[in-house]
C-alpha cells in the first residue's frame, strides 16, 4: 500500500497521485495542509522532507520526494509508463527536466501567485506568464507531431507534464484550447487514458475553506 | 572525442564542460553565439536543439540536451561520479531535479537579468532573488551535515548544483562566503578537485565583447 503525501490544488502531488490512479495500485493520501504553512513548518522538513515540498511517497518504509523520481520508481515497480530502453530513457529525462524547470516550473508558480497570493506584483506575474508561454509553445510544436512527448504510448513524462494542465482556466489563467491546439489535444489523450481522474477527484483539501 | 555546444557565461554548460574536465575525456567546445540570439533561431531549434536550450552534447553520432540527462550519460561511460547502487540513484536524481528547479533554476534567471539584460523591473529581481534563497537555505542545510550532497564523495548531483556557484559575486549578486558558509565550504571542496577549472577558463566566449 503506497501513501502519497499531497493535497489537491497541487499539480506536482497530482503527477504522482495520477500515476498510481492510471497504474492501478492501492494507494491513500496523507493531507498535507500547506495553506496553513505545514510545508514550511519544522517538523515537516525534520520528519517527512527537508526540501519543504509535496508530494512525498511513502513505499516499502521509505519515503521519497521529487514527483521525477517517484515517477520513474513507479514505472519500474509497475512496469507500465516507463521507458522502454536507453535511448527512451534519455528522452524520458529530458522531459522530465524540461518540465520541471520550464512548463510545471512556471505554469505552476504563476498560477499559485494570481489564484492563491493576492499581493503579487503585476510585474511578477507577467514575468512568470511570459516565461510559461515560451515553454508552452516549445511543447505545443513538439505535440503537434507526435500523440504524446515520446511517440505513440504515454510515459511518465507526459503524466509529469500534465500536472497543472487540468486546473481550471480560471485558476491557471491560460487556455489551451484556444492558443495551444496540439497541447489541447494531447491533454484530451491523456484524459481518455483508463483510469483518468481530475486532480479535485483525485486528491484530499478542496475546495479551500473560506 | 565528445563535442559541447556551449557559451562561458552559461552554468548549465558548465555543468557539462566540468564533468568532462574533471574526468579527463578528450573534448571539444562548439561556440553558441548566445547572445546575438542564435539558440532562439530557427535554425538551431530545428537542427541542434528543439527546447532551444544550451548545453548540447554530440557523442557517438548523437546529440543529447539537458544538462541532467548528459551528466547521467557520462557518468555511466566513464564510470565516475555516477551513483553506486539504485538508493543513490534515486538520491541523485532528486538532487538534479531540486538544482534544475529551484537552485540553478532561479539563480541563473536572476543573474541573468541582473547583469546582462539590464531593463528588467526590481520587482522580478526582488522575486527571484528570495526564491533563490530559499533554495540556498536548503542546501546550505544539507551541506552543513556532508561533505558532499550524496556523503563523502561527489557526484553528478554537485557537479549540477555547482553550475553558477564559481561565477563572480558581481554578476550573482549572492556572496556565499558571507552568507551560507556550508555551500562556500562544498564550493571549495569541489574546486579542489583535479581536473576543476572555472568556467571563464573551460568555455569560449568571455569576455563578452563590447
Amino acid at each position: 500500500m503506497y501513501r502519497l503525501h499531497c493535497f489537491a490544488q497541487s499539480g506536482n502531488c497530482y503527477k504522482v497521485a495520477l500515476m498510481l490512479s492510471l497504474t492501478g495500485v492501492p494507494w491513500e493520501p496523507v493531507f498535507v495542509d500547506f495553506f496553513k504553512g505545514e510545508t514550511r513548518g519544522e517538523r515537516y522538513r525534520s520528519e517527512i522532507n527537508e526540501l519543504g515540498e509535496a508530494p512525498v511517497l511513502e513505499a516499502d518504509g521509505k519515503r521519497m520526494s521529487q514527483s521525477g523520481v517517484i515517477l520513474d520508481l513507479l514505472a519500474r515497480k509497475t512496469g507500465k509508463f516507463g521507458p522502454r530502453d536507453e535511448d527512451e530513457r534519455a528522452e524520458c529525462w529530458r522531459w522530465l527536466l524540461f518540465d520541471n524547470h520550464k512548463f510545471t516550473g512556471y505554469l505552476s508558480v504563476y498560477r499559485f501567485l494570481r489564484t492563491f497570493m493576492k499581493d503579487t506584483e503585476p510585474a511578477v506575474l507577467d514575468f512568470l506568464k511570459a516565461r510559461a508561454e515560451r515553454a508552452f509553445a516549445i511543447a505545443d510544436k513538439h505535440l503537434s507531431k507526435t500523440p504524446f512527448l515520446l511517440g505513440d504510448k504515454p510515459t511518465i513524462a507526459d503524466i509529469s507534464m500534465a500536472g497543472y494542465v487540468f486546473y481550471p482556466v480560471e485558476e491557471t489563467g491560460f487556455d489551451f484550447k484556444a492558443t495551444h491546439p496540439a497541447i489541447d489535444a494531447w491533454r484530451e489523450r491523456i484524459k481518455a487514458l483508463p483510469g483518468w481522474k481530475h486532480p479535485y477527484d483525485l486528491m484530499p483539501g478542496h475546495p479551500l475553506p473560506g
